[in-house]
Parts: structure tokens; sequence; C-alpha cells
């Protein structure tokens, strides 16, 4: 077993943050950073900064910091952003189209070379010169293609199907917008959107605010 | 200060889970359920689970286990879904539109009564029956019409400044859209989808796999 596997789910959730920022510094020209400084930008204790990154081998130097750019490119590596990802997605209707033209937009390493669809109107149209192919066609495009990882954007009563034609075809990981937990085997990765849930979050917290303020006033 | 602020942030995101599978049920028209049996459904372990809903007062009895409708309501109060959000949504382009149709679409009882956008080309426009305004106008119809949630489907660089007006307008919870941490006030409550991280997070874990598997085959 590898190191990887034991880490934990909130450290794995904290690592794209800390790359989003060293991204920041780095655009700014910035060389060095503290854990303290990191502390201050992120929001996160600059111990637990330093435990998170110990957990991958450290990069830090007692008394001069972090090098912003080598911290960065380590982070990189350890998400496994130094490469591309072949990507198709299923399901081309709103959502699935605004998720072709982000990932297009911030050009972030997850090329989308298809889109699937079984609605006969949508297929062979265009979203950003990705053309809309017929969903029985996925499981050998994404087998013949090398395809990395299936995006679902398909409603949840089609969403457990489609993530098995993504299996057989032999991607490696599933980006799933559909509201369910999907059955997946143990060696493929999967990372839920659930949208509504977060709106349930969001509501959750409104309303913990509003105790609190009533018990202010009381 | 009231029970929910000492809540932890790991709660608060089985919370909307337990719920949707509260709802599976009895939608199924399950009458009752144990802590075991929600256990195999949603793969938390039962006394993770039990530990979760004590936290709230606890709905089961020894024995018998949870009244589904009972916990399925019970949850709804707690996550403040017992009543309807007016809600805006600024950026009303690929991902603002998509996003709109989205809540529509679940009737998740969030209403979006209105959208905004700083193009001249997109103003007048609807989506799903729903106008596009200026976004100067913004502060003042939150204002005039007590929104609840403002929605953030703007780029980084002015999301902020969105933010800023939706929270003098006097809206009590933001949905982020945009890859930045707002700063926001103590009294709001903020609901981040950081989709980039999302994908980070899903790349890791393909690298992840990988890694396993090569230490297994030597």
């Amino acid at each position: 077993m590898n190191n990887n596997t034991k880490i934990s789910n909130a450290i794995i959730r904290r690592l794209p943050r800390y790359r989003r920022y060293l991204n920041i510094l780095r655009k700014r020209g910035v060389k060095k950073v503290s854990s303290n400084e990191l502390s201050e930008l992120i929001g996160y204790t600059a111990s637990q900064i330093r435990q998170d990154l110990n957990t991958f081998g450290g990069f830090g130097q007692q008394g001069y910091g972090y090098s912003v750019d080598h911290l960065y490119k380590e982070l990189n590596k350890i998400l496994g952003l130094d490469r591309e990802y072949k990507t198709v997605l299923v399901g081309a209707g709103n959502m699935g189209s605004a998720i072709t033209k982000y990932t297009y937009y911030y050009k972030i390493g997850f090329n989308i070379v298809a889109l699937f669809d079984n609605n006969p109107a949508l297929v062979g149209q265009k979203v950003n010169d990705v053309e809309i192919l017929p969903f029985e066609d996925l499981e050998d495009f994404v087998r013949d293609n090398g395809i990395d990882i299936g995006i679902i954007t398909v409603n949840q009563e089609s969403a457990q199907d489609v993530a098995d034609t993504l299996i057989r075809g032999g991607v490696k990981g599933i980006w799933n917008f559909a509201p369910i937990d999907l059955e997946i085997p143990d060696h493929i990765a999967i990372e839920n959107v659930h949208l509504s849930e977060s709106l349930h979050t969001l509501s959750f917290l409104i309303r913990s605010k509003e105790l609190e303020r009533e018990e202010e006033n009381n």
C-alpha cells in the first residue's frame, strides 16, 4: 500500500486550495512564503499547514519557509496535475454545456474530446467545437481513445447506467453531477458535485446564523 | 450561543445526505428504518449515524429505529428547508443559465426571481421566464424585494464586488461559484462550489489509485 491511500479526505480537500493560493503568489512574483503567511492568506492555522505539507514529505526549510515555485510544482505532482486528462462528458444539456465551456475557459488540463447524449436532436451539434455523439457509441469511443475521465451530467435515473458504460470502456475516474451516489468499483476514482446538497448546506448555515442573532437579541 | 454554532463542518456536510436517503425511503413507502439499515444505505457506520442524529436531539426509539417521515421532516427543519428562499443570480452566462434551469428543474425551494448581468446584450432576455436585469439595479432590487440568497456565477475578478453589493442589499447567504474565497462578514452564510478544486481532487484520486495498482503489481 502506498502512503496516498492513508491520506484523510480532509487533507485531500485542502490540497487544491493550497495550490490555488500558491498559484496566486507565484503570479504576483512572490518567491518564498512562511507557514504563518500562508495561514493569514488561506485561513488554516500555520501548524495545520505545516502538518498537511509534512504528510507529503515536507517542502519547507527551517527559518526560510517554502519556495513558492517549488511547492506549487510539487502540489501539482501530488494532485496529478502534471499531465493532461482525456475527458468525455455525457449529458449535453444545459449543465453539460456549461461544464464544457467552463473547463475550456479555465484551460485546466482536462480536455473534453467528445460529448455524448441520447437525444437525437442534440447529436451532431457542437459545444465549443466539441461534437455531440450518440450515447450508443460511448463505450467504444472511451476504449478506442484511451479516455481517462467521464463527466456525468445526465439525470439521476440514467446516471448509474452511464457510469457502468464509462467503466466498461475503461475510464479511471468519474466526475458526477447527478444527485445520486453511484456504485463504483474500488479501482475507479469518483468525485461528486451534489449541487442540491450544497444548497441545503447553505440554508442550514442561514438558519443557524438567524438563530444566533435571535439568541443574541434576547 | 445556540447549539448549531458548535456543529462541526463534517456533520453539516452529512445532513443533506441523510435527508436525501430518507426522501428515497419515504417515496418507497418505507415507514421506519434502523441505524443499521441507514448505514447499509448511506455508507456511514451505524454508530456515526446515531451520534450525528443525537447531536440534534435524537429522533430514534430503542428497539424501533427511526420513523422515516418524522426524521425526514425534522431534517428539513434543521436544514432550514421548511420555507422558501427568494434568490437572485448574478452572472447570466452559461453557468448562470445552467444553475437557473437546474434549481427550476429540481424545484428545491430556492426560487430565482431575477437574474443580473452587466452585459447589455443579455439584459432584457429571459431564462425560464426569469428576466435578466442590469447589474446596477442589483442592490436596490435585493433590498426592495427582501432577497434571501445571492448566487454568484461571475468571473473571479468581479465576484467580490458582486458579493459586496448583495450584502449591502441585505442578503442572508451567498452561493458562490467563482473560484475565489470571498471576504464575507460573520453574519452572512457562505457556501462555495469550487469546480476546479473538485476536478483537482478527482485527479489526485486517480493518481493515488494508479500508484496503488503499481505497488500491487510490484
